[in-house]
């Protein structure tokens, strides 16, 4: 293990030098409740080996981990009954792969969040025609003060 | 197939019946271009059969369909070497298993958007001590007009 390694909280956590609350494991992958959740259950999924990007997992490591994902999901499903489990991985701050795994019900300050962020997916065409300038002349005649 | 699926756009895809940029597929699972992208080359990787949450796929859909996810996310960093791709699947608006790769780059929108969910995610301690009432009352002390 290389000295980077030795810093990682994750690989602390799965070496047992580090204090998590686990809730599953299979051979390649382990689960813990993340320490700040979004609801009550917000899970991480986490690879054993240090793997930087979920995308550099091997095909062995990426089969374990996403099945290890969809079965602490359905556990989630059972015990919330949450309208579903939203799942996300990105990788920046802890350069160790986890995916996200979280109760999410309508309203919820997430499931508000993700919709704001489809109105910002489907808006720019709207925005661009907005923005050209015989566009922002109309305007501009339209609401300016008599 | 049911009334139901017949209308699910990414059933109508998967039957050929509906347009759109396929660029990937295996056994169980195929991939397209996303027709809103955040950034050049997001795509969406898609279960064949039609499931409404990704959470509810089989073992071994659930196995195909991140595996394709592996492949189509190491392609995706080969063509546009961004920093990682960013992956994600709730299940709003469109009810049949979708999952988001994008290519991410440091402070580009979608990066900046999921940065702010991060500062979110660890503030809410911070903001209940604000919240408390003796908090509130020491902040008007200092700040009172004289």
């Amino acid at each position: 293990m290389g000295k980077d390694v030795k810093k990682c909280i994750f690989c602390e956590i799965e070496a047992g030098r580090a204090p998590s609350y686990r809730v599953a494991e299979n051979d390649l992958a382990f689960c813990i409740l993340d320490i700040n959740p979004f609801t009550e259950g917000h899970c991480l999924i986490i690879s054993k080996r240090h793997v930087v990007w979920w995308h550099e997992m091997s095909k062995e490591e990426t089969a374990s981990f996403f099945e290890l994902a969809r079965l602490v999901a359905k556990r989630l499903m059972e015990v919330y009954k949450p309208d579903f489990i939203c799942q996300y991985a990105r990788g920046r701050r802890i350069p160790h792969t986890h995916l996200f795994l979280i109760p999410s019900y309508k309203n919820d300050p997430l499931d508000r969040y993700f919709n704001a962020l489809e109105g910002f997916q489907e808006a720019p065409k709207q925005l661009v025609a907005l923005a050209d300038p015989q566009s922002l002349s109309r305007v501009a005649t339209k609401i300016r003060l008599k």
